[in-house]
């Protein structure tokens, strides 16, 4: 079975690392490239790597170009996608790699981006508890935000365990390419390179309410978050440091042995060996998080280092996995296990 | 009036750096400059930025070569600075950029470091409540591990003044160049680049004392501390994010007077505008801790990132401007309060 | 049809490249993994993005180690693969990655590298004039340097058009990762980040002789050759900049129309669009030479730029299509077309 | 004696370093500071390094704002300081950092940068021969490219001691602040980090007349220039490899010996020991220049590496010692001949 694809938004870095994926995907033909001001001209100008489609020349995003493909997938700023989406049949898959449909409390939705509420759709991170199969047939996708993905599969099974009161801090050092290709003075190569720096601090990031959702979902309570990104000199790559008040008396051992019976059937997810800390360039291009997780017996909290390549599982690999499970497709088909290292 | 001084170890990026500043400071004179492995080689091969002195030849790290000067800094492995300061004569001002003289409890030092402890000598942080008397006519001076440096001063103002519970989460996104020139597989460029990977976590990275030793002391009580580093792709720079739970109500606005009036006189640290955030970059090469304050409201936690030089203010420029007020200089001599950037 | 493999120095950057591109080769079972020190530790801690391999356990780089398998890959220091390679049998197809079977010249290999010369092997660059000929069903592979893999695609069609002069001026700026693991200071990340600097200038780099071996046949002449490397801060990724003096009137247009009909029928070398130069990061992980010619009016040279990924084209890519053409394979299985960007 | 200097263009990052330097000259006092689009602003915004100038207010770049200074500095783009240079008085000192006043030939500069013709000023590379005598007690002063500024300083000696033929190649690896604040897509962190790419290929670039006006003038006849400059991952240093075919019978001795003679009494420029290469990290925030040479047996052609700090030699530091030179200041004064390493 062949279903044929469309990206809306295929300049930009999401729709890039989509293509990248879907033309190793045997299942997928490759249809409408879509674009805003990049309309009208050749792929390749955009994306020069993706060699194999370098002549393919980008369509304006509409209904009408995106019409007659079984999957569009929506790589488009905030609001923009609910439009699109809405001006969509019911049939076709809509895999949403934008906010739009992630948060299921309109107030929060106001809140955080403005705007009338679309409505939550299914959650495209498979390996959140109840998550899986609530994407098998779906016909609507949301896919997660890179922070969330991470960060969430770092604190899951914690919470659901029980191991740590619901009060997290979180701290996640992250790649350029999360901003996409906006031209804002600070994503610049000279104000980037050999420089660290934060954003969003204070709960002021957008992802926080995501976050707060995913988590509050596994502990079955609200639960505290303290977000904090922090841009570093690399292109790709999220390194999280997930903690908590430990809730009782938990040692190294336990707190593996929870994430192993968590993790373990999981075809993406890695707890390393003990003693080997996640390094975000292990995971560059695959669709993996690499794990690692211990008590700090002093400080009396879990500590979590969870490390993604946040345009593959924290965009567009969520997004084909999800994808997979949707139209009954192996789970892990056309998404790499394998990192490019070094 | 001029003093002589002595770098131990000034093959490495600790002693080269120290030379880089006291190039540039009016009552110094260079003397002996001394290496382990490299001794008998000049200057200029290991380090050649210090143009003026290409042609100093290293010698042997003994306190033979070290004797005859009025101030010897020691930038040596931990162990081997006590070796070298035992033998060197009560006038001689002795700075110890490595941690032999750092905590105040022999316990501490033998679980953290091992081997026998050297006692505790005035602390070269002179922003800290109390620090700055102690420096004054001093002949003994510990300068603070990188991390402590701008991770203490991000807390000591919230805990003086009874902000924060005594219960902190510290993130330091950090450059290379601290790690020294350790041939080490993890360091290399190609591992490095490209990447975020922590160490030492869960307690296990030997600042932990020194940062609980220096909360501890402003709060006047045990303050709890999870500290994880995590290497970025940059040589130089720590950008820390410290977090905390409100002690109460408290407001940004605040939470920011009162770090205002904390560091409103200091020549070397700069609270930025509201809204605007540190980054490492804007410090590189000076000797200022840029710093920021923010609440958030949701997670009711206190937040402050500090970003330095982890060279310059966090080993160094801590250990010359340590120096001045030893020897009674004017506090900020030799030391750049203007970063290079970008 | 399925072979079996080793891979001989499978801890190295080299060796995780070709696991790397062997994992998703249809027709490849992979065997044994040796290493010298690093022998009796699993793969996974040196190589963590090899996630499918991650529990291999490396044995002893041994001839009896290697014995049973139909390909064997030797990623080895040089003079150590000559000396394996012959203890291994006439019907194993053996593709080495060092430098021992690329020169034709004894006095030219005593010059450069020293020791016995090993003798010549097919060399595993098919794009060259006469290459892939000599590389279907051979069983010794002699992989080129990455230097010479993308320096020589980018003169030999002028060369062999007659375009220019046989006098060459190559500079090619290159990521760290092909120095390999080494334990040097001067590739140190604190040493590479934030600084360009060249080597082996003056004609002292070994793919010197490589460059005048593969320039000489497509020329037919002695060509003179001035090749000066550039370290720069990326792991990966050679651009080259090659120009020579115009053997006569020649345009831009004229100049690309002899590149178009050497390359068009290439799977992995893309002349890229009028306009458009290569930029390294488009080529990341893939197989492909990403090229572009063009004339100076004033300067009367015709200058052509070429970007590689040295650890897959330059390196492992390379010994796996050659490979495939020694084993009839499709020469394109299991090599990336698409690169990992940005 | 003290000069009020103003510096056009303040927000930028040629203007930024200048302050940087200017800050730390004893004999200047620093007035006005203008811009465009960021009149209003404080320059803190801007240039968070630059800490002590953090509240000052930029007003907008006219001749007003600008007048009743004894130094005014242009760091515009082209076109636009010839026509505000035009408005200042003939008793105030204009240093143009941009392209206006380079030129000599009217014809170069219509057909490289279009629009009227300027004229040419005394040029700021005060290394060059004859250069030095024209800048003293000048009031007009064009600063250099800053690829012309260690090219040209790489190649005059062996020009104009007719070491080498009038045939020169140069290949110009780069770091990307020389591109200014500029938002463009090539420039933003996401692209350039992990690449090289080439610009301007083929005699393109606007800085390729002003090598050929340079180097014909050391020479005393036309010099073929091909010059490629390569953007690379990092925020400043340029290093130059330049070659040409040899003249007659010249080895590497004699070669250094002629740089020793040219180099040995300037205050900015360093010849290597035999042995050591340039890096650009070395030059780092110093005025410097770090040169070796050598000649390729092989190919009979010389070989010349220049590193430097592309916004301080190559631009903002090239102005001060001009301006220095320009008002009988010590040429050295306010200028670092240490630079931040690593």
């Amino acid at each position: 079975m062949t279903v044929k694809i469309a990206v809306a938004g295929a300049s930009g870095y999401a729709g890039g690392e989509l293509l990248r994926l879907l033309l190793t995907h045997p299942h997928v033909e490759i249809g409408a490239l879509t674009a805003a001001s990049s309309a009208g001209t050749p792929l390749g100008t955009h994306q020069p790597h993706l060699v194999p489609l370098a002549d393919r020349v980008l369509t304006e995003t509409t209904p009408e170009t995106l019409a007659g493909h079984d999957v569009v997938f929506l790589a488009l700023p905030h609001g923009h996608s609910a439009e699109i989406a809405a001006r969509l049949g019911p049939d076709v898959l809509v895999v949403d790699l934008g906010a739009d449909h992630r948060l299921a409390d309109a107030a929060d939705w106001q809140r955080w981006y403005g705007g009338e509420h679309a409505g939550q759709w299914p959650y495209g991170l498979p390996e959140l508890p109840g998550a899986r199969e609530k994407l098998v047939g779906t016909k609507r996708i949301a896919v997660p935000g890179c922070f969330p993905t991470g960060g969430s599969l770092a604190l899951a099974p914690a919470l659901t365990a029980g191991l740590i009161l619901p009060d997290v801090a979180i701290v996640s050092v992250t790649g350029t390419s999360g901003a996409g290709k906006s031209l804002k003075p600070n994503l610049l190569g000279s104000e980037v390179m050999g420089s660290a720096s934060p954003y969003g601090v204070g709960g002021a990031h957008r992802h926080t309410p995501e976050f707060a959702q995913n988590l509050a979902a596994v502990a079955g309570t609200r639960v505290s978050v303290s977000f904090t990104p922090v841009l570093a000199p690399m292109s790709r790559g999220i390194l999280t440091t997930a903690s908590a008040p430990l809730a009782g008396e938990v040692d190294a051992a336990a707190a593996r042995a929870v994430y192993e019976k968590a993790y373990g059937a999981e075809p993406f997810v890695q707890l390393l060996p003990e003693g080997a800390w996640p390094a975000t360039a292990a995971t560059l291009g695959s669709n993996n998080v690499q794990l690692q997780v211990t008590v700090d017996p002093d400080a009396k909290r879990l500590v979590v280092i969870a490390a993604i390549d946040n345009l593959t599982k924290g965009t567009a690999g969520g997004a084909v996995q999800s994808m997979n499970l949707a139209l009954g497709f192996p789970e892990h088909t056309g998404l790499p296990t394998v990192g490019v290292a070094p």
